[in-house]
């Protein structure tokens, strides 16, 4: 099968905003997401008293991200497409911290989708790195690596089977006809962390699903460069 | 590796209340699930015209269904678990049947659980496509099977590593102690729809993804069987 | 007048689901309602240190109880007629129970139910008294009678005027066919403890209140037995 | 047994704004309720085209009618209290009403409580009749007294049993006494629309129910008179 | 300019209802809107400890105050408009209010708008002020002037641009036509505490604006003697 | 009295994204706002028909736009600081738009908060009007200037008094100190569109308000310049 390769364009801007210590543009083909960070001495209830601090996630799109405007979701309940979002970049996070070494705090992620194009909850994980590593920073310097809480980096991708091809990094329109979908989510070091595959009115095989899987994992590889090159000396693992 | 192979025991009552045409009690090991369905002439207002129908699934566990008494959801927000699952339920549902030959009627398929011992979703699954078979061969009894909208029929089976070895059909004991959980759910011909493989506070690797796959496409086989077995006449695939 | 004195078919299955120490599936005519119970440390914060204890209960539909699927109460208000029959059910099984001898315990019992056809709400009273008194059973065991807190059993039955004939235990029909429509909630011992007679777009005059009560009593009569022959040696009054 | 006969004084102010056609400030003891009410055009959607209208009731309690501040009820659900009440109104008030005489016009009878001093539900349904027969009186003057839709007058009240004695029209400390608590409502001409008797941890027999009722009547009798005279040439019964 | 400089006639009873300290009838023309207030010894969290009390107000209106019935804001949010509307209750009267002599006290002022023709939220501050002051009155009689929390007092009203002329106080109808709208609050002793002027499609210069302003200082006199008259002994700053 | 006479500087990027024909990064100080405008075919029910258009406007402020997190406005009401702000900025823009040369669009200007140091309900007016400026003049090109919607240009302002001395443009600490707080809303042309003046806990004289308004007025102009410079050719005034 003939596939396509390569990423989207990638561009990162850290320190967008002053007001939280991780603050990144993150911007992959058309998608713009604001990954921003910060940490709390607060820990949820259940976790008082343990020793062991928390990683969590916000997932939003601004009401003009789509070319249709989408009403903002306050004054009712947030919809299920947009906790599923959350709850995946805050696991995905959570899986390179160690929440031990990271103590009684809590650290908030927020992803704000400025512009969508496709591919933004996995830009919201690779962005959301980047504002974490920079959150942690701040809160560490100084201490040595193996008292930093974090153990691994993570990026994420999606891949899908278009007009019967695989395909790496779907834009919105890739994405809507694709047949199968698959978000990947893997560390650094190349170990999965969640994949995600949904077949809509459409199911796959093991051929296909080892194509996609090779196919997320080399673009895990390419994006895992580009945040060590972004993050400089603020690179958590060196 | 050694293997946990077998599935845990499978009880099906069909028929169970008369106010719905489909309605199955499931119980698999200590999980018992109520699923019900039912189909109405009405569409969503997003394919009224179209011809095509709609199978859509609701998700809830009442509150005695675990040891400590679990609240409802009402009066707030319906909870994010709960949205995942009832979305995924019903993706699965629907891509084992034809929405156009279906026509414009919407199926909704509810899954009460009455008793949570771990795999409540993926029972749900299992038993709701029974349920939904039920109901919608009082709709189509006389029709040729070219003309009836199940076109596959569908199973779930939920996998994981426990103690580093793979396991099927993890109860709620064995889900809390697994390092890597995974959910599949497969047509009885063999073909994935979902695969949704989360590794919380922990990763894996492409070796541990095979054998889990393996793992659970012969749990999908069995209970394929049981599907078939239970249905008898109303089997659609006939 | 000539009168309906019989009750419907009653069938009561205790022990229904293991994850709550009262769990009894209560059926009368086509109506099944699963009643669980189950008592926690913890009294609402108006009780604490009071060394009193509390009783209270929920009530809900299956969305396939009924024949045309009733959407679930979440993500909104709780409907009235709901609220209604929880505090009912809820007033009636406090009315046998001493909350000083129960202690700083919370009783809750779940009234769910699975099929709807007209005496949902005095079901409910009647088979949650049963699983209560297994609840309690389970707390209480090998204490002497006097120190229980259970004094008196508690039963409910429907009467109403249909047709200008005064009836018992109407089913939905029935129920939908009143111009008079009472609930009855009696003790064992017999004495009241609710009556709720409504005239919808109707009245009715002292001769009628007096029959329906007499039939009441003779059917909350036949209940208390059934009751307590379902429990066998659970029952708390021996 | 001795018995409280006498109702506490009534003081009845009819017109009391001008921006509704029934608008009656109801003064029972130093309980005091706004009753106003309008009339529509549109009925609800279920009785549209059928050449029937419908009376409905909503019951609030400002926040300073009792003396410790009770917060509104506004930006969370309405609690189970205040739905039983608004829905007894309701019921009440269409028990006396030829809906289809009514004709498709919607009747909205608020009930405010200006000061809670006990039976604010009796005392909105005994004033909501008055501010009724106003509205309606404005919609048909000069039609002959057979296409008027109000059969009937229709009040209510309290009774109880406080230290072992039968209570008529109690106040908030009685109320709060009582063993027993029975709302009764009643027509003019003597029939009930609404017995409801509740005991809160506590029974009542044959013979103390009986002797509530009898005072009930007397109680209803008197409120009619007053009533009455109150409405004078708006009395729509003449 | 012609001018309108009278406001409309004030009618003010106060202790119309006993259930709290301050309830003061206030009608204004022909808007009439009960305001109480009442004393608590909790303040909200954030002065816990301070030493310093709080004074806050709540702003409704009854569903009869307008000549179409306007629907309660309970089961959904509040609206915007009260919400502005009551926010700035609360602000004037603080603005009077030393919260250090208040002490550790939580002060409700309610303004519940029975009848509305123009002028409501004016109308609540000027009488919420005087019920305000007799809830405090209760709290330090006894007390010397200078122990006394009320420093000055307020009134407001409104004034606007109708037909090209500046007007006072304005009714419904002239609120409705007006091209510019402004809501004065001043003290007794003539200082400014919030000025809210807008031109809904509309602009206004600065001669404008000084006409307005004038106009609105001659309406605080006059209001502030009628508020002095109306509480006699109970004035707090005699 | 000493005057601070200057602005913050101010930076604007138009065309931040794609996704909307308005979309400006408006920068003043280090309050930074993202505001984006788009055009839809439909408008509110109460103006379908009438040949008007309208604007409505959404004020937001992310998450970490502020040093300490605050959190989203989602899954239950919008407050009262929120709905106020966001009425204003419509009210205001709606002042410069003839909403029948509108025609039946409706506009709608989402004002999202990225960085907040005071004053983002006066830039989000300023950088509100650009990207409506922006949104209005894809409608409306090639049309001649009579036909085109906007007839004026707006602008805002906050001056305040702090430390006894007025200033003008407000960062957050100077806002946090200010006795008393006004926000200006002006046209290009010089006239008055809303004054919101308050005094928390404090009150201002004529004199106070007159300085105040002269400093707002000269801020007003060089913010037109500004937005008339960043505009360009798209300024719909030439």
């Amino acid at each position: 099968m003939a596939q396509q390769q390569s990423l989207r364009p990638v561009k990162i801007k850290r320190k967008f905003t002053r007001s939280s210590p991780g603050s990144v543009l993150y911007q992959c083909g058309e998608t713009i997401v604001l990954c921003t960070a910060s940490v709390q001495a607060d820990v949820p209830p259940w976790l008082a008293g343990s020793g062991k601090g928390w990683v969590t996630a916000e997932y939003n799109m601004l009401p003009h991200s789509t070319n249709k405007r989408k009403p903002r979701e306050r004054g009712h309940k947030v919809d299920g497409r947009t906790t599923e979002i959350q709850r995946l970049i805050g696991r995905s996070l959570r899986a390179v911290v160690d929440l031990h070494l990271l103590g009684e705090r809590m650290v908030t992620v927020d992803c704000d989708v400025l512009q969508a194009d496709g591919g933004t909850r996995t830009a919201s994980i690779t962005g959301g790195f980047i504002a974490l590593a920079d959150a942690l920073h701040a809160e560490f310097k100084g201490r040595p690596r193996t008292e930093h809480p974090i153990r691994d980096s993570i990026a994420a991708v999606s891949v899908g089977i278009v007009d019967n091809k695989p395909r790496l990094d779907l834009d919105y329109e890739q994405d809507f006809a694709a047949a199968v979908d698959m978000n990947v989510v893997m560390t650094g070091s190349g170990r999965f962390v969640e994949i995600q595959g949904t077949g809509e009115e459409a199911t796959f095989d093991d051929q296909e699903l080892s194509t996609m899987l090779k196919l997320a994992k080399s673009g895990i590889q390419q994006l895992t460069t580009i945040q060590k090159e972004s993050l400089g000396k603020h690179w958590p693992l060196a």
